[in-house]
């Protein structure tokens, strides 16, 4: 039986390291050798390769509630043209340690490398199965009705919004705090902090998304109605809000970087124009990070996901990434399926248009009973003189 | 038997709604009736009172795991000069209700009211005990071992460590994550980020208080000499730390207001003098609302806290602060005390010199010894709906 192989891409998420445990738990089930490689396919080329023969029992267990990447990660965008060296060094490395199954989690860049390595595998007929296993914050891969990562994400900001709400109501004094989330391009983030007030009736106001219309004078409009009727205001905005012109540099996959402000930016507009009290809250790198807040329906699907990648066998599996169906019916649950990596690769999912409401400035309905599912249940997380306990 | 009357005052914290339980209980036990002023001494000259009749059993028990001020809060300042009418509206409201007893739970600032109204109550001979109960996740009041809300926010801050320094390192490009904490005038919180690091070897690797020296040519080559050894470093900063000249409003205690960007300002420096990626994340409100990652040590003690100052019988405790005194030994433990508020009020506690490292950019044994207890210990939360049960 060849080997597998198995690498972590992209910014990390809550839930990266439970796909990892999957992959691993199911192909040593089906009697195998896998090798991690460390910050993905840098690190491969650079032959950073161990033998995760040590990620069983209580180690294995940790690494499911452990955020970030164990493996490390990366952001490298192989060229487009596949008779360039580096493809050959790649799978040379391959048959070096008889690799004859890539895993590579991550997002619609790391897809756009496992379409890559998987049509030069075809065209060279080399007996190498590349496949992807979906996981970003973003939630915004097309083909998966949602990727592992979001849920806990979409959880810890919830939680943080009903901490924010009671801490910004003990003032009388008016005040307008702006939460400002991640989601440059579309608002899946943004949208969960919609959930406490929609369902516990208090939490965010507002709640604005990049694929809203927005105008900063709707949006000064909004907030002052709120506040002739409430004294404090939690509003939130994604970060990819178009607040301001952007001007600032791309990244390797043609994105625009640095986004982050448009909370801040709003905040000083509501106290210049309105002459309201305000502050902008950013949540930052901890959003994709919070393994003491994650979704337990998150953690379960992304083990069960990694499992069911590695339960692939045949050459037709090639250049898939796997996926989630959600189940038709009242009672939330996931089928797994896959679909081809090109296609999600380099593509952007945005929230659909009747997630959002016809004011622009909060979610309907279906954006709850799409979301609401994914945020369900915790994890036993252990704590070691207070801390919470990971694998390191 | 006379009545009681609690009130809160200042800024949010996780466990000042443990130590509201405490009051409302210990009270109750005793047989009496405890009112509730909404928003501190502000709420109570506008005669905003409330019955707390409602708080008991399951309220009562959930009130102690919600964060911020069930009660609301102000920042309202009583004048020097006792002679004001103000006074007398106060004391004539406690009249009408028939209070003895006046718990007011805040920070050095209300322990400002508290030594006011109590001195007013004992030059005019009027029967009303004023006792101050002591919050703040600043920890910087003199005369008590730690402040209840403290041990949470340090708990807080240590977990966030944990999950960025693991956040940070899944790069291998040279990067600078700077954490900002809060500590305006004291490096009480931005001590708990050394926890991490200390006691289980990874975390922040530098961390900046407003006590100890600081320049920033001495921080970039405290960065620079790490850089030199791994890719990636987490440095914390309280946000009172000199890394510029400081303009701006004061508050109506006199104290600055809005220091934060202090950690943009070194990020940006990195930046720029080292050539280096780097970020600033501000942990903003979350640190003193997350009610989700609270410290069982805290939250109990606030609790105890608050039924000792209503245990308190007798003339001589007007004007009294509650305090914790840390018990000799090896086994963590804390006393219940009083102390005049008087003392208290206004007054700024600094975190001490053998707390923090010669080099001026880490912490000691000591200071280890001293905040490491404080964190122990979770608390059960309930979940609704995947979001964290607050009593609203």
């Amino acid at each position: 039986m060849k080997n597998a192989i198995v690498g972590q891409s992209g910014g990390p998420t809550s839930a990266i390291n439970a796909t990892l445990r999957g992959v691993v738990q199911g192909f040593v089930k089906r009697g195998g050798t896998v090798f991690g490689m460390h910050n993905g396919i840098q690190g491969l080329l650079d032959e950073d390769i161990v033998n995760l023969e040590y990620l069983k029992g209580e180690a294995l267990t940790l690494l499911s509630k452990t955020p970030a990447a164990h493996l490390g990660s990366c952001r490298m965008r192989l060229p487009d043209d596949l008779s360039q060296p580096v493809y050959n060094k790649i799978f040379s490395i391959f048959e070096k340690y008889n690799i004859g199954y890539v895993y590579y989690i991550g997002g619609n860049d790391s897809m756009d490398t496992v379409d890559k390595l998987s049509r030069y595998a075809k065209i060279n007929s080399v007996d190498v199965c590349i496949i992807g296993v979906p996981k970003t914050i973003d939630n915004d891969l097309v083909l998966t009705d949602h990727t592992p990562g979001y849920g806990s994400c979409a959880k810890y900001v919830a939680g943080t919004v009903c901490e924010l709400d009671l801490d910004v109501s003990v003032y009388t004094k008016p005040s307008v705090t702006i939460l400002e989330v991640m989601g440059r391009e579309a608002g899946w983030i943004g949208m969960a902090a919609a959930l406490p007030k929609y369902l516990l009736g208090r939490g965010s106001d507002l709640v604005y998304l990049p694929e809203g219309d927005f105008s900063c004078d709707k949006f000064l409009s909004d907030v002052e109605k709120l506040l002739s009727r409430q004294n404090s205001l939690l509003v939130t905005v994604s970060e990819g809000v178009p607040a301001y012109e952007r001007v600032g540099d791309m990244d390797v996959f043609g994105h625009a970087v640095s986004l982050s402000g448009c909370g801040a930016y709003l905040s000083k507009m509501v106290k210049e124009r309105l002459k309201c009290k305000s502050r902008a809250v950013e949540l930052s790198l901890t959003q994709r990070c919070a393994g003491h807040l994650t979704s337990r329906t998150d953690i379960e699907e992304s083990v069960r996901l990694g499992e069911f990648a590695s339960s692939l066998v045949g050459v037709e599996f090639n250049g898939s990434m796997v996926a989630m169906v959600r189940k038709a019916g009242d009672v939330y649950g996931v089928d797994f399926t896959c679909v081809p990596a090109s296609e999600v690769a380099n593509r952007v999912k945005k929230v659909p248009v009747d997630f959002i409401n016809d004011e622009q400035n909060f979610v309907t309905q279906r954006c709850i009973d799409y979301v609401s599912p994914l945020i369900v249940g915790e994890i036993d997380l252990e704590y070691v003189m207070g801390m919470p306990k990971y694998l390191r």
